[in-house]
């Protein structure tokens, strides 16, 4: 598809490096970017972690051993999903342009279903009759239109969307890892799935989900998909959550509408009411899709997306700043030589360390502001929040506004 | 309420005559406004019938003898009905304004309610239980705001909107006379909302309602209402007809979600995704209709609520076509002196009817290109269009464009 970059190819040393990464203390996929933008390559952040999360304000922070990355390969081999690298031909087209794009993930089953047009559908676990046999018809539509179709494998709705479209092609999300999955009896589904369709999570394989985590999981749900469908949501659903994610992500947000007295629609009513398509059958769905299809994908998130040969991650844009060079990753040679940056070195560094910590505080500040008030470079405020977030002491909101929060362990 | 004009007062004789036009045949709202406009009264309109016909090309056309609508009248009093004109006091203040407004209805009951605000609430005969207890629940709330609740009596969402407004104020708009009400079985509900409400009909006292009644009704029904909630209707159902009057009439339309299972939501659910806001909730039509109930009116239509003195219909106006000086109708005054104007008294009179009729074909012509290449003034196409009218000749589409039809008896 055009716009898309030339793909890269992790080595399996730098692939153990990414998970590794990935799966330290307070490191999530804004900090792993900004960690990579820094330093060249995991490898390197890895080194720089602790140091980083220090002059944070931490005491420590936790780096998985070897060992642990070595038996989470060894246990992904066993159940047989393997980890696939943000920016690899692998990797599902649509979830890298999310704002919060998993940095890995382990997927079980057949790479190329994620990377199909695909419509999530999602709903209520405990679903009428009715929207299940709406959901089951839905499915096998959209399938036959030549969408894949993406699911949370819950009980009601999400499993019926499952089975309606395993022969068609289908994607399971787990919010757990691979070797836990949720709810139990969905095994021998998440079977045939792994079987037939394609089975994805960005958790470590033997992770236990707990309730955080479904809404996390939610944001790959669309963010996989061109549009999400929801079929039945009472109020405070997690359905809903995955259509706030799809809206934020640009994503087409359909809902199937249902009787005022049915609290089981209320959700889904509610998101017509906020501008949701109404949806009362497959072609509601074809007809708003099929421009986007052609496209190739939504263009509201489109920098990853541009032209080959650009960087991994675009650098944090940040509005009315004009943004410093920074190491720049190059595709190929791009985790080989740490540069390690840090403001550490130069004079007044902790001058500057000191007066962007004294600005912040526990109401969100643009970051932006934050510059221009500590008269710092961009790039030395960057590696300043890194190194806020590495201890646990930093809190996004909206991407672009920061807060400090008082975490354990620090300083 | 402000803009309103100052209402004008019938004679028994103007009175008389006003219902005599109107049940003459093919004289419906825009021949009798046309011909009011034209002769000055409808006392000198009823003279001047017989030739304009003629002139159109009928053999005849009848109009009711003095002894049957002194029958109607009759049977208006024996049923406690009677006739209100349009730009009376009692007539109510939004019918007035839409563009087919009857020139005379018969009323039942308390003529203040109709002149409230008001919200029509109509939906399926074979309505399920679901939509009779949402239907219910809404006009009660709908009432307990203070608004009238009008609907057409039909069973199931109608009647029930009724029976649960007949505290508040509710209005039911019959499709035939008052002495033929319809459905049958509805007779003790519609006695009880004569009682307590109001009954409108446009239809001669003792008419027994056909097929084609009820959709003209609907416009009745909608205009009389700030807003039409839609609370459950099959495709092709009528009350999708009164959505459409009442988005024509500029009425705010609200339609009740409903499984896309459920046959009997598909017209509700087509409406939302055709605009219709969605209703789940009274609050959802309190909340759209507060503004337009402080304003007084949709100002859509507007000219007829305009200034106080002006002719009780506007002229009738062409885009694009200076109008010229037509007979005024003044308040008073306006009914006593026929002016007769003809253009069969001029010179050139049957070559201006011959270019106009040669002109209009059994396609729509828009009105302003018929004056343009007739070369007559607006006047005497105005006249022309009437004659045609009256002998069944003529039918309009969208107001503005008319179409020549073959009428039986036609010359």
């Amino acid at each position: 598809m055009s716009g898309e970059p030339t793909p890269i190819r992790l080595t399996d040393a730098q692939r153990f490096d990414w998970l590794r990464l990935i799966r330290c203390e307070n490191v999530g996929p804004r900090t792993f970017r900004a960690l990579l933008n820094s330093y060249g390559g995991a490898h390197a952040a890895l080194r720089a972690l602790p140091d980083l999360a220090r002059r944070g304000g931490a005491r420590s922070v936790r780096i998985p051993s070897v060992a642990e990355i070595e038996q989470e390969f060894e246990a992904a081999r066993r159940i047989g999903a393997r980890f696939i690298a943000l920016g690899e031909a692998d990797y599902p087209q649509l979830l890298r342009q999310i704002d919060s794009a998993p940095p890995i993930i382990a997927l079980r089953g057949d790479a190329e279903i994620p990377r199909r047009p695909c419509v999530a559908i999602v709903g209520s676990r405990n679903a009428s009759a009715a929207a299940l046999t709406f959901a089951d018809r839905l499915a096998r539509a959209i399938g036959a239109a030549g969408y894949a179709v993406a699911s949370g494998l819950a009980r009601g709705v999400d499993q019926r969307a499952h089975a309606a479209s395993l022969e068609t092609g289908t994607i399971a999300v787990l919010a757990g890892g691979h070797a836990k999955p949720y709810p139990p009896e969905a095994a021998p589904l998440l079977e045939r799935i792994a079987a037939q369709g394609a089975v994805v999570s960005e958790m470590p394989i033997e992770w236990e989900p707990r309730g955080r985590d479904f809404p996390r999981r939610n944001r790959l749900v669309s963010g996989l998909s061109l549009g999400v469908v929801i079929v039945e949501a009472s109020r405070g659903s997690g359905s809903l959550i995955t259509a706030r994610f799809a809206a934020e992500q640009g994503r087409a947000v359909f809902a199937v509408p249902g009787s005022p007295l049915d609290p089981r629609a209320e959700g889904a009513n509610e998101l017509i009411r906020n501008g949701a398509t109404i949806c009362t059958k497959a072609e509601d769905v074809l007809i708003e899709l099929e421009p986007m299809r052609e496209r190739g994908a939504p263009t509201t998130f489109g920098d990853e997306a541009g032209e080959p040969g650009e960087p991994l991650w675009g650098e944090l844009i940040l509005p009315g700043v004009e943004v410093e060079a920074a190491p720049r990753v190059e595709p190929g040679s791009q985790f080989d030589e740490p540069s390690a940056p840090s403001i550490d070195s130069g004079n007044g560094a902790d001058a500057t360390r000191a007066r962007v910590i004294a600005l912040l505080g526990p109401s969100p500040t643009p970051i932006d502001d934050l510059v221009r008030s500590a008269q710092a470079s961009i790039r030395d405020v960057r590696i300043v929040l890194l190194e806020l977030e590495l201890a646990g002491r930093l809190e996004y909101s909206g991407g672009n506004r920061v807060a400090l929060v008082e975490a354990e362990g620090s300083a």
